[in-house]
Parts: C-alpha cells; sequence; structure tokens
C-alpha cells in the first residue's frame, strides 16, 4: 500500500460526509424533512438500476450511469444546492462549481481525481447517452417527490406549470418514455393544484 | 411501455425514500446527527468506487460491488437498523430481515426482484470476493465515522475493543490492506480512550 495514496483517498471519503449536510428544495415522501444530495444521490443510483430499460439508447453502459450519478452532486460541499428554479443563483452556478470541484476533486490522488472529474464534466455536457439518461433520473426523482406531496414545495416557492416543464422537457433526450410519462404527471398536478398553471 | 411493470417500478422507488429515515448508530463527522441507511450506502458505493485496488482479489467486479452496496440495507426499512453490538436483537435479525425483504423486493417486477434479492443474499452469504469486499466497506465506514468523532458512540454504547475487533475482522477477507490499516486504527482508538479497552 503506498501510504501517501491511502491518505489522500481517506481524507476525500472523510471529506464528502459533508454532502449529507447539504440541504435541498426537495421534501421527502412522507413530508417530515427536507432531503439531502448523499441521499438524492443514492436514490438515483436504485432508479438508475431499475430504469435502464427506458434510457433513449439500449447500448447504454449502466455503470458509468451510476458512477455519475454517485458523485454528480459533491461539488455542492462547497458550492451548495442551487435551485434550478433560481434564476439569480443559476448565473454564477457552474463558475461556483467549478472552483469546488477543483478543490474537492483534487483531494485525491491524480488518476481518481482525473476520473471523478471527467463524470463530472460529462454530466454537465449531457453529450453522451448515459449523462442524458443521468441527467433524465436528475429530474424525474424531484418531479416524484413534488408529485407524491401534492406539491408542497412547488406552493412553498411559488413554481408555475411552465417552469417545471422546461425544467423536465431534457427527460426526453435521456428517456423519451419516461417523459411521456413525466409530462402527463405535470399536467395531472395542475389538474390537481399542486401546481399553479 | 408496459404500464403494469413501469407502475411496480414506480412503486418500489417511492416505496424506497423510507430508506432515508431509518436512523443507524453512525453519527455524522460533524457530530450534528446520526446518519441514516440511505446516506450510508451512497458513502459505501463512492467508497467502492475508490477503494477496489485493496479488493482481496484484484479480478473484482466493482459494478456488482457497487450494486450490493447500494441495496444491502432496504430490508431495514421493516426490520430497522439491528445495531451490531446489540446482541438481543441480532438473534431474530435474519428472520425479520427475511420478512422485510419478501415484502420489499416483490413489489418489483419478478425479473427486478429476482436480480435484487441474489444481490441481497449475495452480501449476507459473504461467499463470493465481490461480496466480502462490500462487506469489507461495510464494517470501515462506521470504523471511521467512530474513530473520527473521538468514539462518541463507542462511548455512548459502551463498546470495548475486542468488540470492535471482533466486527471488523472480517475486513481481512474482503480487503487485507484495508483491515491492516483498521487494525492500527483500533489500537490507536484504544490509546487515546475513544474506546474502552
Amino acid at each position: 500500500m503506498h501510504l501517501d495514496r491511502f491518505k489522500q483517498q481517506l481524507r476525500f471519503i472523510i471529506e464528502i460526509d459533508k454532502l449529507k449536510r447539504v440541504v435541498r428544495q426537495t421534501i421527502l415522501m412522507d413530508r417530515s424533512r427536507r432531503e439531502n444530495d448523499a441521499e438524492h444521490s443514492w436514490h438515483l443510483a436504485v432508479m438508475a438500476m431499475l430504469l435502464s430499460e427506458y434510457a433513449a439508447e439500449n447500448t447504454i453502459d449502466l455503470f458509468r450511469v451510476i458512477k455519475m450519478v454517485l458523485v454528480h452532486d459533491l461539488v455542492e460541499i462547497d458550492a451548495g444546492d442551487t435551485y434550478c428554479y433560481d434564476d439569480e443563483a443559476i448565473k454564477d452556478q457552474l463558475q461556483r462549481e467549478e472552483k469546488a470541484a477543483d478543490r474537492i476533486f483534487n483531494i485525491l490522488p491524480e488518476d481518481q481525481s482525473k476520473e471523478i472529474r471527467i463524470l463530472w464534466d460529462e454530466f454537465n455536457d449531457r453529450e453522451t447517452p448515459e449523462a442524458r439518461f443521468a441527467a433524465a433520473l436528475d429530474r424525474l426523482q424531484p418531479l416524484l417527490h413534488n408529485y407524491s406531496t401534492d406539491g408542497l414545495m412547488w406552493k412553498k416557492n411559488g413554481i408555475k406549470s411552465n417552469q417545471v416543464i422546461s425544467r423536465n422537457r431534457p427527460i426526453e433526450d435521456g428517456a423519451p418514455t419516461l417523459w411521456e410519462y413525466a409530462a402527463g404527471l405535470i399536467d395531472d398536478a395542475v389538474r390537481k393544484k399542486f401546481l399553479a398553471k
């Protein structure tokens, strides 16, 4: 064992415990509290295992999707969770997250730092079928939570249906049949007044 | 899309949100609160990505390890977290967890229910290098938390070093060099009085 290498890996493993303290604008299905990024990442990873048959391309590398969703929010340890409907915060989101990626990923030995960075860049760029499918899950999961809690957080934040549609539309690129379902869910949410028109 | 199949998958995805409410006997590194099973499963999955070079066998199927750790605690939605040092609760742990597995996994379509069950059985049986490595991570992670928090939960629960050694010894089967490190950590914890002798 190269002790320096192992120490860097351990430091990173201890550092990322902080992701459990990054709170999102999603409420748990039982409405008890808001979700954190670590739980969210776990939920996406299990969803990927179960829903890969709906990916736009059926030659998808599921292992890669799972690795991507496991690390996609690590930068929020420094950059915080940026609410997808907060137009002001979104402006400098990438800049804040790039800085966070530089600090956090570089705790790791160089080869692993690079591997995580490549996964994170791929997720953000949405240029591969794997990244598009991962992004679809990252949108579908909060939508399911919002619908299942009668739109509690939508109402609290004054969100309207056109915002939800434009946010979730990219599901179509990663998983067309999941978008079909999601679009129906949004319609139904408007009908049931979980979501303002 | 087969609608019945999709509905079963969705029901499962919503059901497993409850894992975020299963609280463990591990305290977060910042000591703010106890960890839940969903966060713990995420942490293990990322650790698997980073530490696979220490697995006892180097032909390990890392994807399989990650799938195993992602689902290994799902049964605790019904069976609750069984503290590894609670000798009374451990007696009927397997029985409680088998019952939980029957209910929870069977929400899924049959092929996926079987797949998750096989992963869960493999994890419990520890007969494959993948399962032994997954089990090693499942022990190392709480040990890191306990050490990093000066043994807060060990002290609270009156745990002694021989209990910690016997609980963590199986790390050796899955990842010998990680056990070497873990054994040193336990020694140091005793020296620093984080852990009673």
